[in-house]
Order: structure tokens, then sequence, then C-alpha cells
């Protein structure tokens, strides 16, 4: 099943896909897709987010791919829906989308062994996890200028349950900007998989329902501008579309 | 006036402190400090927190002052309140307490500057701010495993209100092992202080109410091993008791 979360006529739903893809209240009621207001399906935790964990974008960057999973964390003051609206700065260079499978924990776990990682999952959405280059200073500082502006983390338009996604490390990722392919993946390339970065994570910390794992990003970054629309799609998991504003500032 | 959150009598008790210092529930029972279970004193939302943010501590680390406040993010899984006991894990050589002025948000702030930036604090509380020394890989690498254990971030015991501390930024930290004072500074020695702090970080992000700025801590670390009693004070604000236990792993 797939659950979202909106806001309309004047009240926040939980909200499930009708089979003609409609959104479906639990009073009955089916607006269309552009009559409503997306928010991200989840009310967030813990936000982690994996740097370089595509070999072909570690080498993209011009880095050696990781021997340990690189964990940073992330606000929740980036996360915005389906449809947002998210500001580029207007000193920004560099501000590359990031096509990403998000994992949703649905159970609290600690030292979670990898044959039992996706016990604990919920489900899966996607995740466009904007980065601002220019603001990456070097390694000694923290890229929380990097990865924390407002609006950069739009989440959505689905959570889909686990049980519906029986192969989630084999699923096409695309990005397209204003209808053209600009990144295309395999969550097959990940270099540390679901099972590995739950029991990584869990082994020194505890995983509590609505922590996000953002897995990272395959090759194919690009500028994006104002009035871009980006368009990133998980196969299987749903089509996610941000509009790039210029940030008033 | 001083805000704690305590469990008693099965339920969750937002309190106030009495003139006599006992714990004051809205129904007017008074029980003992040590009658109640603890929490933290508030529900955070996003946690930052300060690496190097006094010249000394740097100094004592081999590390040079940062030129830019060092910011990264925390977990809330590490949080606990007064009186909690911390696991130290059983490969750990350096477990460090950290006595560090929490700056607890109030109001929600985007680009705020230095001279209204005490207009969107709630309040303060004390935080111990444990990092497990081992883990700090390199810099290349976020400090994930060193910042996030559970149990590693105790706050508390109060939040006191912002009225009631005209000068933080003017005041004694002084930690204790098992009675022993080994760490003692001032926050007016932080290199970046609380209104900078706050103009920086919402220069790029959206602050919101019950965000937490950890503001870092002074020269004056230790290892502390299961048993040791850790009491970090900070003058108006209070005296957070922590005590280290073996992790069971």
């Amino acid at each position: 099943m797939k659950h979202g979360r909106i806001a309309f006529q004047g009240a926040i739903h939980a909200v499930t896909q009708a089979a003609d893809g409609r959104v479906f209240l639990a009073d009955g009621r089916l607006p269309g897709e552009n009559e409503v207001e997306w928010l991200a399906p989840i009310e967030a935790g813990t936000v982690f987010a994996l740097g370089l964990n595509y070999a072909d974008h570690a080498k993209e960057l011009a880095f050696k791919a990781p021997d340990a999973p690189l964990v940073f964390l992330k606000g929740t003051n980036g996360i915005v829906g389906h449809r947002a609206f998210t500001p580029r700065p207007q000193d920004a260079t560099y501000m590359h989308y990031e096509c990403e499978l998000a994992v949703v924990i649905g159970e609290q776990g600690y030292r979670v062994p990898k044959e039992r990682a996706y016990d604990i999952v919920r489900g899966y959405t996607v995740a466009n996890d904007y980065a601002i280059r220019d603001y990456l200073e070097n390694w000694y500082r923290p890229n929380l200028r990097v990865k924390n502006r407002d609006g950069c983390t739009p989440l959505g338009p689905w959570l889909v349950d686990r049980a519906d996604v029986p192969d989630p490390m084999n699923l096409t990722l695309t990005t397209r900007v204003n209808g053209t392919v600009t990144q295309q993946g395999t969550t097959a390339d990940m270099i540390f998989d679901i099972p590995t970065l739950i029991a990584y994570l869990s082994s020194f910390m505890t995983l509590y329902p609505g922590d996000v794992i953002l897995t990272g990003t395959p090759e194919g970054l690009a500028d994006v501008k104002a009035g871009d629309v980006v368009e990133t799609e998980i196969e299987g998991i749903g089509t996610l579309v941000n509009t790039i504003v210029q940030a008033k500032e």
C-alpha cells in the first residue's frame, strides 16, 4: 500500500493511493493529485544521509569510495513534500539534485544483524537530497551548510510499504530536469546495501520508528537553476516533482 | 522559572521547581528530587553541537581554533535526563564528559540578526555531551560514532527561562567526577558567542522551537569509567548528575 500525508481543505490527512492513482482520504473523498498540498509522507525523526555510497558518484566528485559507511545527519528543517518549491541560494554556483532511495524505519532496533535488518523497515520513499556544493569547505568542517538549507530535502510523494517492494536493492533511479534525463542508476550499485547500513547504524545507536536513511545517489549530477522542474523517480516507489525558485534574500 | 519533565507514578508531568527546591507538579504534589524519574526537560528537535568552541579546549585536543563555527548535528537517541545512567562502550579507551551550556530555541527564526538573537531563545539547560574519542577516525569522516551513542547526551535537570539568566555569556562551568573538580571554565571564553551562533545557523536554515544548541566545552577533559558519578554544573542553571555504567554488549 502507498501512504501519503496531505493538507486539504483546512486539515492534514493521512491518505492512501486509490487504484486509479487518486488520493484516497479516510472519509472517502478522492481529490486529484494536483488539488492537494503534499506534505512529506512521514514526520521524520533522525535523518541519516550517506555520502559517496555509489562508486560512480564518488569518482564523479573525485573521491575514493569509502571503506565504511560515510554517514552524516540532517536537520528536519529541510524536509518538504511532493510538488514543493526549493529555493536556490543567490550565491550558489553548484546546486545539485541527488535522487536517493529513502528507507523509513518502522520498528525500534539496536544491534540489528544484517539478516534481520529488513524486519525493522516500514517502507520506502523517494528523496531529493539537494547539495549546495559551494559550501563544502574542507573535510575538517561538517557539511552542515551544504545539506541543510530549508526546502532542500524533498520527500515523497508516497511511502510504499516494505511488503510491496520485494527487491529494494534492484531499483532504477532516474532524474529528469525539465523532462530531460540527467541521472540514471540502480540501487544495485550501492557500495553499502540497506541491511549493511541498518546493521552499521544500529551497532552503536538505537534506530526509532520515523528515522530515515537516505542511501546515497549515483553519478549524473548537474546544476539546477530557478525555474527548473526536477523529477526524481525510483522504480516502483514513485516520482517526486520539485521546482527550483530563486531564494529571496 | 525552572521547568522540568519527569515520570512519576505512571505518568509524564511537566513540572516546575518549588522555592524549597522540590519538584512541583501541576496538581500540587511536591515529591523530592530523588523520588522521581527525571527526563530531559524538553523534547528536542534538531540538536546542534559545537566543536572546538573554547580556545583552551581546541588547544587541549591539539587543534587550531576554528575561524567559523564548527557545527555538527546529533541524533535525539542520545538524550537522557538528570540522574540517568550512561553506558561506556566495552572497547572505549577515551570516554570524555563535556560540560556545555545548552541553548533551547523558543521561537521560529530565519536570518535572525545578532542583536535580536536572544529574542528567539526560550531558555537554558545543562548538557553533558559525551564523546567516545576512540571513534574519531579522521576529518574526512563525520563524527557520528563519537557523538551519537545511546545515553551519551544527558540534559537537565531544569530548563531555566531566559529572563532568569541575565548574562548567559558569563557563567562558570564546572565538572566533578566522584566529587573532585576536573573541569572548570566560563562561558565568557566561548569563541563564538550565543548571538553569533544563532545568527550563523539561522543565516541558512530555519531554527524551530525545541531546537537545541550545545555551545561547546572548555578544557579539562578526562576519561570516565564505569561507576563514576559525573556532575556537570553551570552557575545559575543547575547541576546535572550522571553515572557511568559498563555497556552490556
